[in-house]
């Protein structure tokens, strides 16, 4: 995760998202490891840009964290579910990189760790805000305070990836049929999906219902119904339109 | 789940509990199924009210969501516990249904469904909001999304249902015996835990705790205890007195 | 846990965490169980003091559990992690207290009790407002209604506890070696990742992410980071400086 | 309020609402006083009740109470705006009424009063979960803990009412007016309005914008903006078409 | 306010009220101004404090603002009401603690000044999170950027205080009157009020409703009510009981 | 405001911020008016919008409705106050901005009108979910469901405007005035003032202490203090230096 990865990721995602362009978002990486997290590079301008009065300087930090806290909520704001297909080490700013994903599978080999203990920081683009909301707290606090490794059998045990393949190729390929699957829904009731899981972690049930109640009032419509019912009785493929394009202002 | 269902139920639930009929409630169903969901006729009718000036109809369609979503919200209200005892199918409507109920069962034969994603539709009547606080994010995004079935044993570790049986017969007499066991306890006591669980999901833990002793403040009375103390030193079983019935206004 | 109990404990973590005086604490116990519970005599105390006017009493009651709650809170609110060490029973007022611990381990032979409820009452310390946070509600549920003992396996797969070994001298072995890593590691990292897993249970991602940012803004400085990277550069431990002990105003 | 009162009023606002029989409800009473709140029996009952089991009669009544304010929740629920046209003694449980109206006028003659705490209670029917998001906070408790009366005039300058009129003709006359001009509106855009204000209320800016957009989506239709810009330059007035009444599942 | 006046204060408030040893409290001041604020010796000492490794550092400063922000928390926390009667200036701390009172009275030549901005701080005790909720926002933000005085005129019409007096003998007496009708009523009634008063700022209507028919449920008793009937009836004074004094545990 | 308007606003915003170029922003217009809100073109554009599949033409709204919201956001994020200085009409869409300003201050002649209810539809852009946290909502009411014009004493009385100057000329140079003390003071300390108030507004109080202590930790250091003492003895004013400017990623 160089400097330029954390401009380039949400723009990517934005403007896949933003022009309809696909219906489901695959991340994967290449080599032996998923990624070994932020790049020192990146952390050392950090450190380099730590000059001037203390007091203004942390007002800049603060506004910096928070921007690349930015490249990962983009993920969680696509309209569209965002996938990660993990193999080897993922590590530090990786986790909360994933963390913000829809949805998380992995190879055999996989490991997860909470680097950021190790160097002596607090994690602070995700991971300890994310994580807590996807697996048991005690194992959190286990995984931030010691900075050990998970295994790939732990991670799905404890709910982090839903399926844990062999090997990269049999990773992707059940990564890619599950998308494939998604693809072939109505976007809307997809995107309206992701949009209530999403509202419902930070709402109470009550607040959510009504939420849901009032987006379903003008969201559903009956074309998709009455596709998808036509194709079940001619025993064919459901054909939906795309999400529409989101222009800028 | 037809027309009838949505105001039948909860009226059942409501009589049952304001009247103090019963200490625990356990809802089965016949059939190789537990539910196919919401009756194909009550979505028909909705289509067939589908008519008039789009914003009007908008409006009208969130009241009657949220009319939909209280038959289950009456399952969460009520002073006693609800048990759902699960086999075969338990699709579309029916998952919102169990998702408001305290505990869940099943056969080795059960398996759940979002279906609505599949009939071209976002879930509305309460799986999305309530079933990411029962079991993993990933794993409900993934079953929202996709539409798949998900299987007794998966549903056991993931936390859906508490225990897989073997058929029917010992699910019922599985299930009835815990609910014996509660309905053996103070139905004060066992409210006031009801009440406690539903609060915490919804607020934070200081939140919650100021409510504990709020309402422990005029609950906690030294008769059930009493009673309680008495039967283990009598070696016999306690008896204790049914809550009030609540009357109209 | 008698009377002087509720009070020593809050007054001891306190004593060892505004002094710095350690980086973790490890709470275990001897003897076949780890505790009982509250001591009956504290109970008959209560009792006792079921005088005078009942809506007096009532407010009375209520800070009375207040202040019976916050000699757990001690332990959340501590800045170093508080690691709970069990075997035996775990029971009543136990389970209200290890909720408030940050990692939980047992023996094979540990077992867990919500007993509140078979007495006649509901829990009021803290289980009902922690544990529902820690592990599925639909087994919370099960717990606190039905009373039922929950065994060390059941604990471990559920996320209860993180680790479940053959027996105690096992356990502490265990437990011990993980504080030591924890110990080893820069001492405002780890305070930094326990407020905010505490922070985030109780708020949205958003709230968490911005909380993280401005805590950062003031925490991360280089010392802790620049020695970390010497050490591994160095092929040597770490060493950290404490946290500065906090003085009464 | 007699006991007939709190199940006939809130019935009767549903009725009317539901039916959309009215785009605005106006109440106002007869006589020197508006209303001097609960009458005596309705307490004496309640008094009467207090019998049983004190922990059981606590849990009774708290859903009493609840009940009770569920009648003037029905206020606050309804689509239309709810007018309070106020004279004399504005008293006791009038003042948790008027608290749930959306406007409140009053006479030069006019007077409120917090009468629970003179007679030995706090209010619990809404007076104070709702006033102090209406008047300053030290206002609200300075009424409540003295149990004073407030004339009209304070009640114009602290914000409570929005016009003070010199007598109840006048005051009828001038909120008659002001209901014909809602009247006039689109009823969707007022009920969108009134949606919106309760919403922020009791959420963030940040949620409710979110809530604003998300309604917005299908309430904003073409039609009415189309039959206000027609009117203007036709100059006549609009004319709008009634919300959809509301039928029972 | 010197370095003991942040421990004496909320010590003092503390013993008053668990004790029950008043029904309400007057705070006042002697001499020209009621308080400068903040003395700067305390200032000079934290100043004084600011040594060491910058990040630790920095975790110290926030406990030690956490530890003075409590200092003011004990008047809201008190069971009894806490009158403030405030004349000349009431500058820096001294906002930030009468911000935390139940109410707020003053002389004509009474001015509030947030001078925190004026020396290079925003204030950081109080005000800035309680003043926002006693007067119109855009007043405050107008107060806290600019530093300027506000006269006592302008404290009323904002509601900051509820009424001036014409010099500080009126305004004694005129606050020792209120503090009495106070006392005369139901401490119970009244800590009832100050208890809700309080939850209502903090959360939604509906959360609050519940709040208080689940404290009513055992707070609301006959006695009082009786007793203050009977008085009506044989025209004289009622006489409440106090509430019951709060050990320790 | 036209279709530019809407990007433009934000970007000068920003980049004023950003960079640290300005300590006060303040927004006035030219003309007998300062804004008749939305240019009709913008909304006519909107309308042509509305093709295509309702459903998917919602869902693209209610992104298009957030876009437009974020316009404003922009205000209330900026790290250096808004000042509006407003003069004749205030309608439509100028409401929704003036309420994400910090201040408001206006001349005698200004008046302001939620004008979308009489065009046919509900506000969206901030009014209906700002303006109740800055005046009464029985007034916030009354003005939305009427879109009658409020003039500027009445403005002023409620909270809305600061102060009302004679005409244009003398309201420039108040607020300009304004405007001087408010950039003469430490630009950190008042940037912490909008942080927190803004940040009060949507939390309860305890949050927000525990946010102000944390903030305070790492921006509270020592020259802008001493820089204000060493001013204050040596008779000058202070000088402070610029908050520093945030880079991109």
């Amino acid at each position: 995760m160089n400097a330029a990865f954390w401009t380039e990721l949400p723009e990517a995602v934005n403007a896949i998202d933003r022009a309809s362009m696909a219906r489901v978002i695959v991340i994967s990486s290449t080599g032996k490891h998923f990624s070994a997290g932020m790049d020192l590079a990146v952390f050392q301008n950090m450190g380099a840009s730590y000059a001037g009065e203390p007091a203004r300087r942390a007002e800049k930090s603060r506004r910096h964290i928070l921007q690349l806290q930015n490249a990962f909520n983009a993920l969680e704001d696509a309209r569209i579910p965002v996938l990660a297909a993990l193999q080897g080490g993922v590590i530090g700013g990786a986790v909360d990189m994933i963390s913000a994903c829809d949805m998380r599978y992995c190879t055999q080999d996989a490991f997860f760790c909470i680097k950021e203990t190790e160097i002596g920081m607090t994690a602070d683009v995700g991971t300890l805000q994310r994580l807590p909301k996807l697996i048991p707290e005690g194992l959190v606090r286990e995984l931030a305070y010691t900075g050990r490794n998970m295994m790939s059998e732990e991670a799905k045990s404890c709910g982090l990836v839903n399926h844990v393949y062999a090997d990269q190729k049999s990773l992707l390929a059940g990564v890619m049929k599950i998308a494939k699957t998604i693809a072939g829904h109505s976007p809307l009731a997809v995107a309206g999906c992701k949009e209530m899981i999403n509202y419902t972690r930070d709402h109470s049930v009550n607040d959510s219902l009504n939420y849901m109640a009032t987006w379903q009032s003008g969201m559903l419509q009956m074309p998709d119904v009455m596709e998808a019912m036509a194709a079940t009785k001619e025993k064919r493929k459901p054909v939906f339109e795309n999400l529409l394009p989101i222009d800028s202002l």
